[in-house]
């Protein structure tokens, strides 16, 4: 890759080898899919020994470069961590293939019947940060849907990307099937992803994986559709007809059981007819187990502890021991409290109320709305989706966690006998 | 808007009305908007004389401008066109509201109820030409799947358009919905196009309507979602096993029923085993009928007055009665000439093979795919959309006639008693 002058003829290869790809990936079997994906697991596991040696000449790099140590430990690939990413394979090998799934066929009064069937969306690139596991569950991800794959990782992850890569391709040629339907970008020249995420001609949609800068700096860039995954300022609201056990336990574990995850709950909303005899004890659970708390007015007359909350902290995803509380006159102004400061990931309502209940559905704008549950199911895992590729918290295309069939679209198809339209 | 100095502020100062109005759009009730649909209906009935000596007006100016009869004959409306206009309101306010439809409740292992519900986009932009009907259709589509919707119709139906806007306002009105749920723009400065596909803070999907340049055009430049509708290249393939009376029928109908529709048949494939055998006979009827046959060499041996087709004419959406004949050998090259030169929209197989049926219909990779049926189908109406704000023949999103569904998203909601995650 060093005697790659020209980035932008690079990826224009490597995007039209993958849209050449991808229409053998699209009409693979269920079969030579699996196939592909269980060959992976298993080079993966041959070659430990080289993706523990490439990923020990990342980290070196990566000291070297002073990166931080948080960055570092993502970046670290154990003896376990490489057993979990063939695991991770074999588990995207058993999931039912969404492709070719015929649904919805109607008869209309033309005689022809009428349905939809689940079809890849072609070309799919993926951009992400230091994890090098990403390269093995986004090539599998993307295969069992029949998409091909263009894989931007990190510049710090580059040994272990090609590593990994080497086993990916190994797999697909088990298989017969078109190495290039994966394809990991070669060169770390910043360039790759400016040009990866602007050839509508070979890309079909973006996945950005990272941070929100990241994820906001491609968005604005792109010339091709790209599955958006921002912050998550999730809320629990509290509602005047809560029951207070369901309360507690809920408030608790959205916000105490991780901290640093996009569907922690980062604001508590609370009903002024019910703060009085459940606000002190859900504040008490939470200052128990470390959290400061950041309160309006009436908060603080309850919780005398708790901090002044400004304008900033409810719009702020802490991913830290840190809630913002705020006491409200019911079920409307939690509402528009949330369509305020929200960042439509996760909300969830506590109550017994069913009219409440509905209304907080129908009313909140969310990619996950809740009632009577914890934030933290919102996932593709928790979800039954099997393998999630990302969390968006778009609305066109594909909301909240984005599954396999995330990466499909439907096309319409017609079986007829002979109709013609009148 | 003669005083409008400013295009930029004009157009975000409507796209900020129409984020704010999106809020009780979304929440409305079916009622509340099928009140205003059938008030809107009323209102187009009584304003009749007006909106026809609005259009007359546009009509007199389109003519001193010089614009051709087609265009002409595209902006005029009769009293019929405003009957008809009213009806469509009408048929809109019949249909089944989408928005809030709960679908796909799983109950996972955790305890927790997993499903989606049908939720608006939020806000649509809707750019069209002459045909100021548009007006009338894209508000109450946009209205009744919970949008609000900016409208940009062309510079020469701008009286009509104007004066179908005073109706709609008086609809919404009526059913105590925000006036700027449905906005059309006021000012015939090409500059508004420019901002409206650049405003993601207030418009969420852009719906061209018109002709492939300005498609193609708005594509490059939006910084939002477009639903695009390019051209339709559509194919029939007569298979080595086709039933040569539905073969007749079906290239007859696809072609010739009408023949400037982008769901008409451009190219004729056939397998050569049945060339020989029913080539001829399609191709009398379709001379009987005025069109003109272009063809490769086997074509020409057969059908003598055929003229030779070039690569050009295969790429061709006609519009006209001409069409492109190619004999292959069979269904694999006949697939690898619809995927060569096909615009994806839609392609019909004729057989009687149960295989190759099912290997055209997972293998073609167009927006509608048919088995013994003529292409002419592939429209909203036939599909029982009940409406169409467009045909997508994109793949992201939406794909194939759109309907209400296409102008909404879906939401995961999750039904609990209290569960945690563990």
């Amino acid at each position: 890759m060093d005697v790659l002058v020209d980035v932008k003829s690079y990826m224009q290869q490597v995007g039209r080898e993958a849209r050449s790809a991808s229409r053998a990936v699209a009409r693979a079997s269920t079969g030579a899919k699996n196939t592909a994906l269980l060959a992976m697991a298993k080079a993966v596991r041959e070659r430990r020994a080289e993706l523990l040696a490439a990923n020990a000449a990342d980290v070196e790099q990566a000291r070297v470069d002073g990166l931080d140590a948080a960055m570092i430990d993502r970046l670290t690939l154990t003896e376990k961590g490489v057993e979990s990413m063939a695991q991770g394979l074999e588990q995207v090998a058993a999931l039912p293939d969404p492709v070719g799934e015929i649904t919805d066929m109607k008869r209309r009064p033309s005689g022809i019947q009428v349905g939809k069937m689940r079809v890849p969306i072609g070309v799919v690139g993926i951009i992400y940060e230091a994890r090098p596991n990403v390269t093995a569950d986004a090539a599998a991800l993307c295969l069992k849907s029949g998409n091909a794959a263009i894989l931007r990782g990190g510049k710090e992850a580059i040994r272990a990307n090609q590593a990994i890569a080497a086993c990916v391709r190994e797999g697909l040629k088990a298989a017969g099937l078109p190495e290039s339907a994966v394809q990991v970008i070669e060169t770390t020249d910043r360039e790759a992803v400016g040009h990866l995420i602007t050839m509508p001609e070979f890309v079909d949609v973006i996945v950005p994986r990272g941070g929100k800068g990241l994820i906001e700096r491609i968005s604005k860039d792109a010339r091709v559709p790209v599955i958006k995954h921002l912050d998550g300022n999730c809320h629990v609201y509290v509602d005047d007809a809560a029951d207070p056990v369901k309360a507690l336990r809920i408030v608790e574990n959205s916000k105490t059981q991780r901290y640093g995850t996009c569907n922690t709950t980062e604001s508590l909303v609370v009903a002024r007819a019910v703060a009085a005899t459940q606000l002190p004890a859900i504040a008490a659970m939470l200052i128990a187990k470390g959290v400061e708390i950041r309160g309006c007015e009436e908060t603080r007359k309850l919780v005398p502890t708790a901090k002044p909350a400004t304008e900033e902290d409810y719009h702020t995803e802490f991913l830290a021991p840190i809630i913002a509380v705020k006491v409200v006159a019911g079920l409307d102004e939690a509402i528009e409290h949330i369509t305020k400061y929200s960042s439509a990931h996760t909300e969830s309502i506590v109550t017994e109320n069913y009219s409440h209940a509905m209304r907080f559905l129908r009313e909140v704008d969310s990619s996950s709305v809740m009632v009577n549950a914890s934030t933290r199911f919102a996932d593709g895992f928790e979800y039954g989706l099997g393998a999630e590729i990302g969390i968006s918290t778009d609305k066109f295309h594909a909301r909240g966690p984005v599954g396999l069939e995330g990466l499909t679209s439907q096309k319409w198809i017609v079986l007829g006998d002979g109709e013609v339209r009148q």
